[in-house]
């Protein structure tokens, strides 16, 4: 869920400069004169800091200009005449001579990479999403609370698909025929039909898993704007009821105590934001009886929270929630969740299991995805290809496997990318690196193989790279030089690391602007020539390789990075803060998001959230 | 719902001399160079705008800083322990000695306005209403075509109640005891509970009417926030199913068929935003083919829309209307509606009746009010004095007819004000105008009468006054003197005056502002004294006078205003959309609300509205 881009250190200090006199949270003294003055300061520094940013804004956006301005109409499918597949009609849009259909199923990270990153007339463009937005997904924690509005955070698709003049249908995918290259997509009550194409490209996502726990159905989720939108009514609802004249201390308690389920990153950064939201603003306006009542929870399965991240960020995680009051409890399952209730157990010392029950108000579900019906009927069309339960397998062009033609992409978190093995080609690779009478590898050697392999493979250079720092300790025998079986020990660690990309929206992007990119190539490639996919397109582009940018996380007024090899960031203080803002602010897709999001944390700082149940 | 202030006309030209630069609509040319200039000089527009609009903002609203600054924790109703009432507990806040509690209803303009007026330690007070944020309903309009966001139009009543250091509690009220001096509050499945007051404020509001034609459950209304909320979801849904390649033309037409029944402010405010809507937004995204099938009418059962302004403004909008695109029909009558269509009547010049059908993707349903089931439970209570079957009546002191010692007051939509028939003491007040010896009054007589009764009863004066410019025209026989039949005429035109305040958020706020003050004026004067209310109070405080500000409406890059009197102002340029939006501007009930509002305008202005179905 968490991106980071080095540039966005960038911008970072400009931002705070500009918000640091206000940025300090006024100290809640008496009403009157003092207030007013200070509080013209932090509309001075507003000021200041929006002429600042704007210009920020403006230099980074402004690629989005070119399809702003343009008022060309948009596209549109259209039924073909007496057309018919299977049952259903078929409709395109209108065609330009010698460009390819390309289809994009999905409006999320990976799809709206692709769009960004293409050519405006390199393929006549169709996308189909069931909904017609883009949602900034790591943010969708802080919309929850209202630090950050809904449409901030939200950038409508038809301004994307405007830039490539290609045609929205809001619609899902629900079929696709690979022989015909044509996919099935449905309106809800609107009927079926089938769009054809000459390229597809899946990036429908993942669904959030539905098993796991009995009860999931009194859980929240945040996937989407409109989970979020719940969550949010829910925790008022709450607070609104708790502060009944009729409502029990007892009940008080449970209406007031919100459980996080899964302490990845979504769900450590809900648990921040919400105690932020508490202890910020709701504070403000309830009694001094209600306060001492609130509790939030975090309850994970594994030994740490973000445990994905480097263990140095996972304890940092926990001692900052435990400053704050966020009870975090490690190594629990939950069994059970009811209206009012939820049921866990944990392993004591001795090995024995223990059934815990907490009231609860509310639960945030936030762990595990599994396969969206099209991804998994797409797979089970390709029986000997696809053989993996959570993902579509893509080869390293990230072209689905088993699709002859090789039409068909797949990114982002309803892909996998499966890597060609080093360790398959060992004997070959063992052989190009030794010298011809030894049968071990110098350290020398191994260098020269490191770079020779790393440029005949740019996705592996990084992980090859890391060999080399820690040759000693593949070195098991200390002998200096490396032998066959320490060497293969080393390959597959390269395959290990090349085929465990996570699903975080870095990564679609990364995938996203990388296909761009390729079918820019590809449609240059044959600017002329009649369209035709064909498995040789793979010649024309590189591989896909995963750069990691760290994965940053927001730990209420702290926030920490991991940027992998053990290099990590965190801080306890504004400037945390504001740098894991600004990370997110540099990655935004439009201008407009970036312009809503600077104003809605100035807002949020001036005023505070808002605390209407709406 | 329109309100105007004579004070916007202050903050006006501050507005559009900074917003003026960016606020011309970019000329859709080709993209660009050109047009990146042209986007970076609205840039720099805007962040002078926002420079110059923080400074008003903060002008207009350092009063409210006060309650921004407190941290005192709110207080809190609690049971009182062992006291039942009529099979239900009791409670209570924390009593402060020689204060009176004041109990309001409501968190409307009325409430809304008595809250922000009453001195902080005056009373001990609790606010009940079923939502916890007050509308600005005049921008509702606004809100459903995304111009303005939702927060924007609201403001947490928590917040307005934390100045004066009241309860708040998120509940309906569902009965009340006169008798006992306490209301039965209940928020819906926490059971109900017993309130007492010693003062009662009732500013519940009126309800939509839910009868008037067949069918009405297939209609928008627009009075809340989640009403607004579902046009716009309604709205975006039709456009993108329009868009569908399997949607039929005639489908397409009848899903972009917008039709408003009432021609009154909302209904011609809202028809108007949609227009902007559909000419300065939609049109960018949608393809040409769709852009002429898009209608918007308004179905209305008079002879002119805005019948209740000057018939100049009514010409002026029908003409703007007609410019625009916009259908308006008159002397219509609509009989059914259905999922798909909508059917009304005509009379023809022959003084037939016409039926009509329309198939239609949408209704907005804004003509009528009636009361909520509380009123009506009130009003019956008191069945000797409360005979209208409208609205609450109370009296000039806006205290509930019927209520012996006058601590229940009301206002605002429910509420309507009787004011002692002049007319009634026709004989006394000829007596007195007229020289004893004559049967006549001369003009100088008429105009020391005018003198006098207007300051013996302020809320006639303006009326009173208005008879002297049309005394030639009371005076019948042209005799240059009134008789007592004429004199009987003039003052039933004032009484009709007096009694016809309509159902606008500028009355209920003149009623809020006028309950606070007397409010403050009758707890100063038993500061010492132990609080009692006695129908005596009415003597400590004047009358209420409604003073008309004039009435606004906007038209769709356009406005106008009525100022009574045959004083009108329509403008159809960007004048007078900015005048228009300075007027609400200086309205606003918070600091916070005039920043967002001042946001969104300038986003709407750079980045036009979102179009997301969400």
């Amino acid at each position: 869920m968490m991106r980071f881009a080095r540039t966005a250190a960038v911008a970072a200090p400009g931002i705070r400069a500009a918000l640091g006199a206000g940025a300090r949270r006024m100290s809640t003294g008496p009403a009157g004169g003092a207030g007013s003055w200070r509080f013209a300061r932090r509309l001075g520094a507003w000021a200041a800091g929006t002429t600042a940013v704007a210009g920020a804004a403006y230099y980074l956006g402004r690629n989005e200009i070119e399809a702003f301005d343009t008022a060309e109409p948009a596209p549109e499918l259209r039924l073909l005449a007496g057309a018919q597949h299977r049952g259903y009609p078929v409709a395109e849009m209108e065609r330009t001579a010698g460009r390819e259909r390309l289809v994009v199923l999905g409006a999320g990270w990976g799809a709206v990479a692709v769009l960004k990153t293409l050519d405006t007339d390199a393929y006549d463009v169709m996308v189909i999403s069931p909904e017609n937005y883009f949602i900034f997904t790591p943010l969708l924690p802080s919309a929850t609370v209202g630090t950050v509005e809904f449409r901030s955070v939200m950038e409508c698709i038809r301004r994307i698909v405007k830039r490539v003049r290609g045609a929205f249908v809001e619609a899902s995918a629900v079929d696709v025929d690979l022989e015909a290259k044509c996919v099935l997509v449905e309106h809800a009550g609107a009927g079926r039909v089938w769009v054809p194409y000459d390229r597809l490209v899946v990036g429908v996502g993942a669904q959030s898993i539905t098993h796991g726990a009995a009860g999931l159905e009194h859980c929240h989720r945040l996937k989407t704007v409109l989970d979020a939108r719940s969550i949010r009514q829910h925790i008022m609802a709450n607070f609104e009821r708790a502060m009944l004249p009729t409502t029990s201390a007892d009940e008080k308690r449970r209406l007031l105590t919100f459980v996080v389920c899964g302490g990845g990153p979504t769900g450590c950064e809900f648990a921040a934001e919400l105690h932020d939201f508490l202890a910020e603003d709701l504070r403000h306006f309830f009694p001094q009886s209600v306060r001492g009542m609130v509790k939030v929870m975090i309850i994970q399965s594994r030994d740490h929270v973000l445990n994905m991240m480097d263990s140095a960020i996972s304890e940092f995680a926990e001692r900052q929630f435990d400053r704050s009051g966020i009870t975090v409890i490690t190594n629990a399952r939950v069994q059970s969740i009811s209206e009012t209730a939820l049921r866990y157990t944990t392993r004591a010392a001795d090995g024995s299991l223990q059934e815990h029950e907490i009231p609860q108000g509310f639960v945030l579900w936030s762990t595990g995805v599994s396969l969206t019906p099209f991804t998994r009927l797409l797979c089970d069309k390709l029986p000997d290809a696809q053989k993996n339960r959570h993902a579509i397998t893509v080869d390293d062009r990230l072209r689905v496997k088993g699709v002859a033609d090789g039409s068909v992409y797949a990114l982002g978190d309803c892909a996998t990318v499966e890597y060609p093995q080093m360790l398959a080609r060992i004997g070959e690779l063992f052989d190009s690196a030794h010298a011809k009478d030894t049968r071990e590898i110098t350290r020398d050697e191994f260098a020269k193989f490191v770079r020779s392999a790393a440029a005949a493979y740019p996705p592996a250079a990084s992980h090859l790279h890391s060999l080399m720092r820690d040759f000693d300790e593949f070195d098991v025998d200390s002998s200096g030089t490396i032998d066959r079986g320490e060497f293969g020990a080393m390959l597959q660690y390269v395959d290990s690391k090349l085929t465990a990309l996570p699903a975080l929206a870095q990564v679609a992007n990364q995938e996203g602007v990388y296909l761009g990119r390729a079918l820019n190539t590809l449609a240059t490639r044959r600017a002329d020539a009649a369209p035709a996919v064909t498995a040789a397109d793979a010649a024309a582009v590189p591989p896909f390789s995963y750069r990691s940018r760290g994965t940053l996380a927001y730990l209420g007024r702290a926030a920490a990075a991991d940027f992998g090899e053990g290099n990590t960031y965190k801080g306890s203080n504004l400037a945390a803060k504001y740098l894991w803002r600004s990370a997110y602010w540099t990655q935004q897709v439009s201008l407009r998001t970036r312009f809503l999001l600077m104003i809605d944390w100035i807002k949020e700082m001036v005023f505070g959230r808002d605390i209407s149940r709406f």
